[in-house]
Formats: C-alpha cells, structure tokens, sequence
C-alpha cells in the first residue's frame, strides 16, 4: 500500500455503470516523511474521506476488492485512514 | 485512476479478433491541473469519447472488465468522463 | 496498450515448456509521434509481426489472453499492427 | 520480489474491515548492495518482522495470497527475511 | 518478458513456507545490447540457472504460473535462458 493525502475530488456523469454512487477522490501521493512524492491520481473511496486526510490506498486488482461480488472497474482505492506514522531511519 | 485527454486515435487492420469494433484511442495523461504528465498510451473507449475530451482511465485487469464476459486483451481502459476537478493543495 | 516498434528478436532453446512455439520479439517502445520512449521489452507475438513493424502491445495478466486456454508465462504481448496513428495535441 | 529494510510502522484505526489485525509496516526498497532505492511502501507483514529488518516483499495480486482464502484488499506483502545477500558482478 | 542476468543469489530461512525450495536469485535487468538498466530484483528460478547466465523473466500474476497448482506468493520469474539476441535499429 502507498502513503497518500485526499487533495480534491473529481465529478463525473458519464461513466461505466458500476461507478455510480462512487466518490472519486484526487489523491498525492507522499513518503513516510509526508512529502509529496510522484503523481496524483483518482481514487475511488471505501472508507468514507474527506479533503485533506491522511490516506493509504492499494493498486491493481485488489483496489476491486472492497466492492466485491460487484466488480466495478477501478485500479486505485482507498482502503484505510493513518492515525500515525512511525519512522526509525537509523535502525 | 488516472486523468488524461484524448489526443488522437489508431487505426488498426490485424489485429487480435476479440479487439474488432473497439476504438483506440491516444491519451496523454494529465496532472489534476491538467498539465502533461508521463507517457502516452493507446486506450479502449467505453464511453464514446471524441477528441479534446478530459477523462479517466484504468489500467491493469480491471481495462477488460468494461467488455466482460468477453475477454478481450486490452490493459488500458476510459472508463468516464470528467465534468469538473476540484483540487485544494492547502488541505 | 502502448505503441512500439519491432525491432529484433531472441532466441532460447531452454524456457518453460509452455513457451515453446512461441516467437519472442525484441520491441522498442515509442510516441505516438514515433520517438523511442523507455525500455525495450521481450514481447510474445500473436500477430505474425515482422522486423521494422509498427504494432501495440498489452502488458500484465492480458498478455496471456491470446493464448487461452494454455496458459502461457507471458507479460507482454503484441495484439495489433498499426497502419495509422493520428495525434491532434491542439484539441 | 524486491529487497527491503522495515523502517518504521502506520497506525490505522479506520481501514477496510478484512484489514483488522494486520500489521503495515513501512518498507525501504534496497537494492542488493543495500542502498536505497525507489519510493518507500507500506506492506504488510506475514511474517511477523521486527524494524530493522531485511527483507523481501511481493507486490500485485500475489501480495494476498499469505492470507488467502480471505482476500484481502492488500498490494504489497513481505514474505520472508533474508539471512545473506551475495552478488558477483564480474560474472 | 524482459532481458536480464543473474548476478547473485540470496538465502532465506524465515519466509512463506510455500516458498520452501524455490531458488531466489538476484537479477540486473539488461537492454537488447546488455547494458545494465534499471533495479535489480529478486526472481524465483523455474529454469535452473546458474551466476551468470542471460536470461529473461516475467512479472505480476504470470510470475506463479511455472509452480501451478500451487500459488506460490511470488512475483518474478525466470521462464527461459538466451541463446541470443538480434538487434537492428535501422528497420
């Protein structure tokens, strides 16, 4: 999973189908240290986010999973918010 | 998912033959300023865009889910339209 | 899928049983205004290709499609020649 | 697979539910030299790791396979520790 | 697929115990003119290679396909050894 902060959201009428009802989120991704790392991308929520929250998100066939049996066609999803973030660079 | 535009299309005669009636689109994928970012690449439409328009895209096993039960060989899938995106760095 | 010219081949007398028959394509990623762009792959062919040819490749669990039902160890795979690309970056 | 050191660890109250009582540690990619390399990831552990550690994860749809039949939404796994690393360049 | 050479091995005691008896060896991957290009990684061995050797290896799903019917938690694989590689670049 990768580290990432909710920076937007993207609205959207037509799409495929099994989108629908789906919140499409604008997702930074970041490193450990909170930086912003790489590109943005959209990703669909299961969590509940709202702008500015700590996020992480899975990549590929697993981002379906937590909309299983449907299979919606997504690659990018959301699947838990950080509380915290421990670091110990020098072990 | 990841934004992107569409700049243009291909054509192709010999191809495999789940693929026949499925426009190739190009895209450029943009940041959510929509700004070029990265390589392009030759998508499946499931939407009916035409050229110029802002959208989302899948990549990976979900770009064959739009054309289930066929399985057809494509990894890179428009799967909506984008009417607007909003993006708040300062969050 | 992503653009790329043919532009070798290798050969291999000792690989996975599946494999065998299969022809194995040195391909060069490009733009669509046909500039190299990234790494050359090792791409299986289900098209006939020949050296020089222009062609579209799909990569990931896809790949294998073409050679369903055996299911081939492959992760990149050439589905399509390509007789135009038309790329208008003004829309 | 790719070689990895755990730096640290996130703390995740609010995540998808198939996720409870997995540990996400932070991963460092190495490469076989032991430097640094790439963006850090958040994996999780199958293992049962310490920080410090170095190890090697998987990423994609094998990353659920630890914990299968439970599917869970999960994209990057270590699944073991490594005792030594040797590497010849010279061959 | 891509072209690569074995530059090392590395040795696991703690790991998935379906991993048990699989080689893991270190892979620089090459261009077509055998220079070095990007990350090393670690692949799981279905071909019996030795230090090395050329050869070229697959990725994601397809890497477990050599050990089926069982799902080995692995992501890279080596499914054959190079005799040769043709390159022209003027075609």
């Amino acid at each position: 999973m990768y580290l990432g902060r909710v920076i937007g959201n993207i609205w959207s009428t037509v799409k495929d189908e099994r989108l629908t009802g789906q919140r499409l989120l604008v997702v930074q991704p970041l490193t450990p240290e909170l930086k912003p790392t790489g590109k943005q991308l959209i990703c669909t929520d299961a969590m509940g986010c709202g702008a500015g929250e700590l996020i992480y998100w899975v990549k590929g066939k697993e981002a379906c999973m937590p909309f299983l049996p449907t299979e919606v066609p997504v690659d990018t999803t959301i699947v838990g918010i950080v509380d915290e973030v421990h670091v110990d660079r020098n072990k």
